[in-house]
C-alpha cells in the first residue's frame, strides 16, 4: 500500500507535565532526540523533537505557563498524545476541500505556525474524535 | 536528524465507533486506504489500514462487540487515539532493555499480534500516558 504525496505524516504530538522525563523515556524505547529544546510563545510551551522514521517526528510538548492549549489539555486529561499533523502540498487548497466536504477547520485560515510552515487545525469532531493539524513547509526566503 | 534502526513507527491506532465514516474522513484529508476490512478476534476489532508514510499507517479499530480494550476505550473516552506502535528488531531484548529501566510492559512475554508480528505493549503510566506497542516482524516460514 502506497501513500499518497500529498498526505504525508509529519509529526505526532504529545503533551507532557515534564519534557525531559519523557525525552528519556523514549531514548529508552531507542528514538534519537535532539538536544535543542524550544520555547513557542504563542503557543506557550517547550519543545523537543525525537525522529521516528525517514521525515516523521514525535513532538514532546510541556507548558511553560498555565495559559494556552496544552496546559489546559494536561490538567483535564493528564499526559498524552495531542494531535497528529499531516504535511500537504496547499493548505489553503485543502482548507476548501475538506470545508466543502461539510469539515470544520479551527481557523479561519492557515497562519504560520512553528519552522516557517502554514497551518491550521481540523476539528475533533470532524475527525471522529481525533485533532488534526494540517501543514505546508513555506519556500525559504533566499 | 535521523531516526535509528531500532525504534521505527509502524503505525497509529485509532479507535473509533464507525469504521466506514472514519476511513472516508481520512480519505477526505488525502490518505490511501486498503479496501480490505480484517477482523481480529482476539481484540475484538474490525480493521482497516491507511499509509501515511513509506512505511507507517494508520490504523483504524472498531469493536465488534461490547468486550475487549477498544469497546472500553470508546465507551470511557470516545473515538480518538488509542496507541502508538514502533517496529523493534528484538522485543524480547527491548522488554528486558525497558524493564531493567525500571518501565512496566503489560503482558508478561511477548505474544503473536496482527500480520505475523511478536509485540507487547508499554503501560501508559510508564510513558507519561501514552499506550506504546512495541513490535517485532516474524520471519516467513518458508
Amino acid at each position: 500500500m502506497k501513500h499518497l504525496e500529498d498526505c504525508v505524516l509529519d509529526h505526532i504530538a504529545v503533551a507532557t507535565a515534564d519534557i525531559e522525563s519523557s525525552v528519556k523515556l523514549y531514548e529508552a524505547l531507542g528514538i534519537n532526540f535532539e538536544d535543542k529544546r524550544e520555547i513557542v510563545e504563542s503557543q506557550q510551551v517547550k519543545t523537543a523533537f525525537g525522529a521516528i522514521d525517514e521525515n516523521a517526528h514525535i513532538e514532546l510538548l510541556e507548558p511553560i505557563s498555565s495559559e494556552g492549549a496544552i496546559a489546559k489539555f494536561l490538567d483535564t486529561k493528564g499526559g498524552g498524545i495531542h494531535h497528529l499533523c499531516f504535511r500537504v502540498k496547499d493548505v489553503e487548497k485543502k482548507q476548501k476541500e475538506l470545508e466543502a466536504s461539510g469539515m470544520k477547520l479551527i481557523y479561519e485560515k492557515p497562519f504560520i505556525g512553528a519552522g516557517n510552515c502554514l497551518v491550521n487545525f481540523i476539528h475533533p469532531k470532524s475527525m471522529n474524535g481525533v485533532l488534526v493539524e494540517i501543514s505546508q513547509k513555506l519556500e525559504e526566503k533566499k
